[in-house]
C-alpha cells in the first residue's frame, strides 16, 4: 500500500530473537516459588535502512519456538502495518495446537496465542517508527498525558535464599513483620506510594493479618493483595469482607468468570483480573456477568501497545477500572510499559512492576534510561522506547539462559523439589 | 513530551475554517426533505513549517461556531498529541450546554460535542502526519488491509426538482419504478454491488413494494432499508418479518435502545444503527439490552479516524458487526471514510456515502483522486489523505455558501414551506 514514491517504506529485514536468563529470588505464589532465573526473550527487529527496534517477551522454550516461526514469515513487512504483522504472526501459528509456553507457570492461561506472539514485534516496530520520526513512542500512542508513571511496591512471601544457596539480600518474608520490612525497604528505595501483596500462598487468616500490619505501618497508601485465583467463593467473600475499606481493589481472589461475579456480588470492593479476563474474547461474558471491575492489561498478552490502548477503551467505555500487570521483566519490558501507561489517560492505578526483585546490574539495556523517583519513572523522551540494547549485557544474559537449565518456568516443580507433595490446585483454601 | 532535539515537533500554528454549500437534490426522508444546498466546513490546519492537513465536517452555523472556538486553543499543539488536541477541544467547549448544529436536522442527536468538533482536527493532523512521513494515512492507521473501499448505491425517495425549479437530472422518486430506475443508473454509472433506500418516507407498504421490485430487479445485491426511526415497534417488527430474507440488515427501523432491542427481539436479520448508538457512551446499555447488531461507524461523530478504529474493535470484541455512515459531503470526507475503512478489518459491509448525489463538478478538492470503479474507491496512495484542496473551488464554494442563505440544515422546516401541516415526530406509523 504505500508504493508511493516518496512513501519510505521501513520494511523488516531481519529479526533476531535471543533468549535470557537473570537471577531471581525465591517468590512465592500459589503455584509455587520463582525459579533461581527468570527467563525473557529480546526482541530485534532490523530494517532494511538498518534501523533497530526492541521488544522483550516471555522466555520460555515453546514460547521461542512460536517467536521464531513467526520471526521467519516477517521479511518485508512494513513497520508500520500492525494489521499485516498480525495477520502473518497468525500465519505462522497456524497450525500451533501446542498450549505450554505462556511464561506464567500455569496462573495465566487462555490468552491469545497470536496476541502474546505479536506482542514484542509490534513494540520493536513502534521502537522503530519512533527512531524514524525522532519520537518517543508515547507520541505515537496518541502522545503522553503525564510525564512520570506510578508504579507500585510489589511484596511477596519469600523464602529466605534459594535452597541450598545463602540468604539472598532480601531475607525471609514469611512474617507480616518481615512484609512489612519489606515494604519499608523497597518505598524507601523506590518512593513508591501504593502496595501490592502478592497473596494466596498462606492460610487467607495469616495474609489477613498481613494487610492489617501493612495497613498500620503505611496508614495513607493504597494497598491491594492478589491471590491468584487460590480461594474459593466463600473464603474469598470472607476475606473481601474483613478487607472491606482496607484495600483498594481485590485482585483474582478465585478462578474464572462465574466464581468472579459470584464474589464480586458479595464484597464491596472492586474486583481486579488479570486471570479471567486475559484476551479480548473475555470481555463479552465478564461485561455481561459484571464479574470484574478493574483489568489488568499487560502488552505482552494483550497484543502490543496499540492493542493495549484499544482495551484501555473498552475499559472507560463499559465502565471498567485499568491497572496494569507485570512479571518479571528486564528494561525492554519496563520502557514500553511506561510508554502505554503515560499515553492512557484512564490508567488511573499504579502499575505492577517486578523491578526491584531484579539485580541492579542484570539487564540489557544501558542503565540510565530508566529511574524511579518518588514511585514513578520518568516517561523517556529519547527517541523510540528511549533504550538502548546493551550487546554485552545481553550475551552475558544468555550465558545465563544457556547455563542455568531452565527453559520453560516451572514455579511448581520447582517447589515440588522442596515440598514433593506440594499441590497448587484451587481452590487451596 | 517532544523535547528532544531530534523530535521534530509539528506545532499548529494556524487554523481556518471555511464554511461551504454545494447544490443538492430534494432527496426526502423521514423529517423533511434536503434543501438546494448542502453546508459542510472545510478545515485547515497549518503548522510552524508550512505543512497543511484538511479535514471536512458539518457546515451548521452552531458547529462553526464551536469550530472556532476550538481552533482558537489549538495553537501549539503537536499534530501527534491527539489526547491533548481532545482535551483543548474539550476545554474550549466546556461552557458550551447548547444543542444545535449537529448537521443532521434532528435525525442524529445524542452524538459527543467534542467527539463531533474535535474530529475534523484529528483527520487534518492525520493528513499532516502522512505528508511529513510521506505515508498514506491508511499506514497511520495500523496500515490498508484491502486496496479498495466498497461503498453502496443510496437511493433516495425524491422530488422531481426543487419546487419552483425545473426538474433535476435525476427526475421524480416516489414510485418502485423509478426507485429501480435511479438504482440502474447509480449501478451503471458507479458499479456498486449493495443497495441502501432510505426509507420513512411513504407508507410503510410502499416502501415495501420498493424492496420487492428491487430485489427482483437486482437479485443478487445485498439491500439494506433505513426509515430513521420511523415506525412504532409493532410497525417494525411487521416490515422485519415480511422482508425476512431479502434485507441484510434494518436500520433504525425505531428510535431509542428499548425500541431496538424490542424490534430485535422479534425479527430475524440484524438491526443496524447510526441513530440510537453514536457515541461511547450507548454502547454498554445496548450491548447489555442487545439492541443492535450492527454500528453504522462515522468518524465525523465518532472522534475522527483513531477512535472510530477504537469503535471498530469494541463491535469486533462485543459481537457486532460494523459499517459506516454517511452525509451529503465532499472529496475530503470521502478520502478520509476510505482510509478508515482500508484499515478497518471487520468492517465488511459495503459503505454508505451520498457521493453520487452530488455535482461531479462541485468539489473542493482536485479532481482524479478518488474514483469509483466496480461500487469501490481505490485507496489513495499519496501522502496524508491523498487529496488537495482546489482553492478557486473552495472560494466558489464558500460564494455558494454566502449566498444561499442556509445556516443550519432544516429538512423539517424547508419541507413545511410546501407542506405546512408536515409532522416528522416519530413514530410516523
Amino acid at each position: 500500500m504505500s508504493d508511493h514514491p516518496s512513501a519510505g517504506p521501513l520494511r523488516i529485514r531481519d529479526v533476531r530473537i535471543t533468549p535470557v536468563a537473570f537471577h531471581d529470588p525465591p517468590l512465592l505464589n500459589t503455584v509455587g516459588v520463582h525459579e533461581p532465573f527468570a527467563l525473557r526473550a529480546v526482541v530485534e527487529v532490523i530494517t532494511d535502512e538498518g534501523l533497530h527496534g526492541l521488544g522483550e517477551t516471555y522466555g520460555d522454550a515453546a514460547h521461542v519456538a512460536r517467536l521464531r516461526a513467526a520471526a521467519d514469515l516477517l521479511t518485508g513487512v512494513d513497520v508500520w502495518h500492525t494489521s499485516e504483522l498480525e495477520r502473518r504472526v497468525g500465519a505462522a501459528l497456524s497450525a500451533d495446537t501446542s498450549t505450554a509456553g505462556h511464561g506464567m507457570s500455569g496462573m495465566v492461561t487462555g490468552s491469545s496465542t497470536v496476541h502474546r506472539v505479536a506482542s514484542p514485534f509490534e513494540v520493536a516496530c513502534l521502537d522503530i517508527r519512533g527512531k524514524a520520526l525522532g519520537r518517543p513512542v508515547s507520541d505515537l500512542l496518541g502522545g503522553a498525558v503525564r510525564d512520570r508513571v506510578e508504579y507500585s511496591a510489589y511484596l511477596f512471601y519469600k523464602w529466605a535464599g534459594h535452597p541450598g544457596a545463602a540468604a539472598d539480600d532480601w531475607g525471609p518474608a514469611l512474617e507480616p513483620a518481615q512484609l512489612v520490612e519489606q515494604a519499608h525497604r523497597m518505598i524507601d528505595g523506590y518512593g513508591f506510594t501504593a502496595i501490592k501483596l502478592k497473596a494466596g500462598v498462606l492460610p487467607p487468616e495469616q495474609e489477613i493479618a498481613a494487610v492489617h500490619a501493612l495497613r498500620e505501618a503505611f496508614p495513607a497508601l493504597p494497598l491491594r493483595i492478589d491471590p491468584n485465583g487460590a480461594w474459593s467463593v466463600e473464603t474469598a467473600v470472607r476475606v473481601g469482607k474483613e478487607l472491606e475499606g482496607i484495600i483498594e481493589y481485590l485482585e483474582d481472589p478465585v478462578t474464572g468468570i462465574d466464581g468472579m461475579a459470584a464474589v464480586a456480588g458479595e464484597v464491596a470492593m472492586p474486583l481486579a483480573t488479570n486471570m479471567c479476563v486475559v484476551a479480548f474474547d473475555h470481555l463479552r461474558p465478564a461485561v455481561a456477568a459484571d464479574a470484574v471491575q478493574v483489568v489488568l492489561s499487560d502488552h505482552h498478552f494483550w497484543g502490543g501497545l496499540d492493542r493495549s490502548r484499544t482495551l484501555a477503551a473498552i475499559c472507560d467505555t463499559f465502565g471498567l477500572g485499568l491497572s496494569m500487570h507485570s512479571n518479571s521483566h528486564l528494561g525492554i519490558s519496563l520502557a514500553a510499559m511506561t510508554h502505554l501507561a503515560a499515553a492512557t489517560p484512564n490508567l488511573t492505578y499504579a502499575c505492577d512492576t517486578h523491578w526491584p526483585w531484579k539485580r541492579p546490574d542484570e539487564d540489557v539495556v544501558t542503565p540510565g534510561a530508566l529511574t524511579f523517583a518518588d514511585g514513578a519513572v520518568a516517561v523517556p523522551t529519547a527517541p523510540g522506547l528511549g533504550v538502548e540494547l546493551d550487546r554485552e549485557a545481553l550475551d552475558r544474559l544468555h550465558e545465563h539462559y544457556l547455563a542455568c537449565g531452565i527453559t520453560e518456568r516451572d514455579d511448581t516443580g520447582y517447589r515440588r523439589r522442596f515440598e514433593p507433595g506440594f499441590d497448587p490446585s484451587p481452590p487451596r483454601w
